[in-house]
């Protein structure tokens, strides 16, 4: 049944089955969505108590004393600092807290190395001929439009089942325009890979041509583990400071697949050289982030192992998703020779690899079929799949029945467009 | 007894007895804040009920379905806009609703304007060999420290009764390099002056020599009446529409001091097409901001009556500080020729202008006997007072006992610095 070693005739006869498949799908008049990486609605529901947690005015201060509805505190409440720092393993002078968006506060240190620099005392950005960024691929699409938006060049680098390939990221750091790498370390979108320590630590102990080379590190999956077995991803933090970097990188994560993705808590991790050059910016930029918002998270949670037990009941909705897809990727495309996947072990995508040069046909078929994927080609930069077959699945917000219709329609579709492709070629 | 027909002699006494009530003061030990322009403890505890307007699941879907707790809706949720609008008296199409922090958003503003221009066909001002922008003095100090962050040249522009002296601004603007004007139109900070219609009307015709020029109206107190019988001020944004110029101006307010300061909902209105070119860039900085306090607002304002008829409670508890201020400016210095100021009719300001070359001396004065007063010379750019005469009294954070002792002491110091300078050139 591997479709790269059939004749012609089979390819002919398989796609008059898939043919006929695919015309009852379309006869079904289906609509479902498998391109939102979002919550569902139960998900959200399980923090119906965070809405009170404050409710009387005597709820709004802080630890301190500090009466959290007024102006103040820049890079946040002490209790939410300490809160987050016990979550990304830091401690609480290496940490910011800021308003709602994580991708909020990438894309402002970004526009403050485009107009200020790294540091005091480097150029701004803006100043160099050029800048270039490393892309592990495939990746998160809202990365590189930062980086497109702000005339960052990127450059592909290969994922491999440890992370970015780092014999290609530490050649490619020998060039002095390039300034940064983004990664999503932890569960990685789209592909659910956690980071080797290995990997890690060559990426701590980078020797880059430019001393402005930033590392980006989203840690947005950092405790959104499917199973009761986590993936363990070394600390980056400490890992730089062991290799003389202590500068090298900033750590972002949030509450948005915590609590709320509309109503959460973003926050920001450096050293304190880092943070401290930030805060002297950012003291221009604002008087100070929503502290009632802090304080509702941390009453809410309590405490970082508070938020780990809590993560469990995501999982318990999420996990159910993620291996029906799994298991209907194995079931319909295993013995196939057209298709591939990791299963993750958490984060908020199934990232599976097509034929190569079927990607958007596939998710153009799903499409006419009613159902919507994330685009071919989001999951690169500018858009361009450079071997047109990598399709991110979102399984979360959908429910587990639409989610079974929806991959049953990919799978179709999947093997429908490798039929066609191989049929170009065959004798 | 006014101090500046005063002889040497008369001066001498006049300074003893000074010494000694300044004496008495410093053995007070006092320990008084009048520095801080932000809403005191009563004022907070007036909104308690919107901590819980959202208290269950069912509560946070907006009028058109929306889950706002989930991610989505750049531009703030519909019925949010429609509050602002109406506060604002624009459209909704005008309207972006953002985070907690209006200051935020102008700091934003303006980095958007340095690395992208004003719009899609502008050059982005970090290209410019020179920016100015326009500051009435006194003015708002976070305002300068933006332009000064950001490399942005001030230059200062006299502020009259009726806003910033026109005459000087029309022909400022033939400047080329002048790329925009602060403005507190309504209850300045910290004079608490209103611009006339003729000003508005004039400062919308404006025809810089500049495409890029643009007006940053911080309307900040558009609701912050002190008083039943508002003082009024014309629309800006139909002002500019009619006088040609429609992408001229961005405003902005906030209910930081409506509801909380650290807790509220910002917003920025300008021209459709304005508010178009910052979406297409800030669709690439976040997905959207907290749209469940933006729900939270308009569930416990309701419409922007609910907002008017809800500022008469903080009026209430501001009115009596704002009038013990001026009636015991009006008691300590109004025969002695060393000072002046505006009785506010909103806003959380009172300006006071002493004798020229004793600003700092007075508010130094003061703070060595327990009075801290913002720093002398921060309303203007650099905080440089070129006169070296303007103090900001912010009376909304001490209680009345509190403030009443604070302003006996900055009488004094007043009056003691006055009666020091005159001495110095005194026959």
């Amino acid at each position: 049944m591997n479709y790269t070693s059939m004749s012609k005739q089979e390819l002919l006869n398989e796609k008059q089955v898939l043919c006929e498949l695919y015309n009852n799908i379309l006869s079904e008049k289906l609509s479902l969505d498998m391109s939102r990486g979002k919550p569902e609605k139960r998900q959200l529901d399980i923090s119906e108590k965070i809405l009170t947690v404050l409710s009387e005015n005597k709820d709004c201060f802080s630890e301190n004393g500090t009466d959290c509805r007024n102006y103040g505190i820049l890079d946040g409440i002490d209790e939410a600092k300490k809160l987050f720092a016990d979550i990304l393993d830091v401690s609480s002078e290496n940490v910011f807290v800021g308003g709602n968006s994580s991708l909020n506060m990438m894309f402002d240190t970004l526009m403050r190395f485009m107009v200020f620099g790294v540091s005091k005392e480097a150029k701004p950005w803006s100043e160099n001929k050029k800048n270039i960024f490393l892309c592990p691929v495939p990746g998160y699409d809202r990365h590189f439009a930062v980086c497109e938006t702000l005339g960052i060049e990127m450059v592909n680098v290969p994922m491999t089942k440890e992370g970015p390939d780092m014999d290609i990221v530490e050649e490619l750091v020998k060039n002095p325009d390039v300034r940064g790498i983004w990664c999503v370390p932890k569960y990685s979108n789209p592909e659910g890979v956690t980071y080797s320590d290995e990997t890690v630590k060559r990426m701590a102990a980078l020797k880059p041509a430019s001393s402005d080379f930033r590392i980006m590190w989203d840690n947005a999956y950092c405790v959104h583990h499917l199973y009761d077995e986590e993936t363990p991803l070394l600390n980056i933090i400490d890992e730089c400071e062991k290799a003389g970097n202590p500068d090298m990188v900033y750590v972002y994560t949030s509450t948005s697949k915590i609590s709320f993705p509309g109503a959460g808590v973003a926050v920001m991790a450096s050293s304190k050289a880092n943070i401290d050059y930030t805060k002297s910016i950012m003291n221009f930029q604002t008087i100070g982030y929503d502290k009632l918002n802090m304080l509702r998270h941390v009453k809410y949670f309590g405490d970082a192992k508070g938020v780990k037990e809590y993560m469990k009941k995501h999982a318990d909705i999420l996990r159910p998703k993620f291996e029906m897809v799994v298991e209907t990727l194995e079931k319909e495309l295993s013995d196939k020779g057209i298709a591939s996947w990791i299963k993750p072990q958490g984060g908020y995508f199934v990232s599976l690899n097509v034929l190569e040069g079927t990607a958007k046909r596939t998710v153009s078929l799903c499409k006419d079929a009613g159902v919507v994927l994330t685009g071919a080609g989001a999951t690169f930069p500018y858009g361009k799949d450079p071997e047109d077959r990598n399709i991110r699945i979102a399984p979360s917000f959908p429910t587990v029945e639409d989610l079974k219709s929806a991959m049953r329609v990919l799978c179709v579709c999947t093997r429908l467009s490798a039929v066609e492709k191989l049929l170009e070629s065959a004798k």
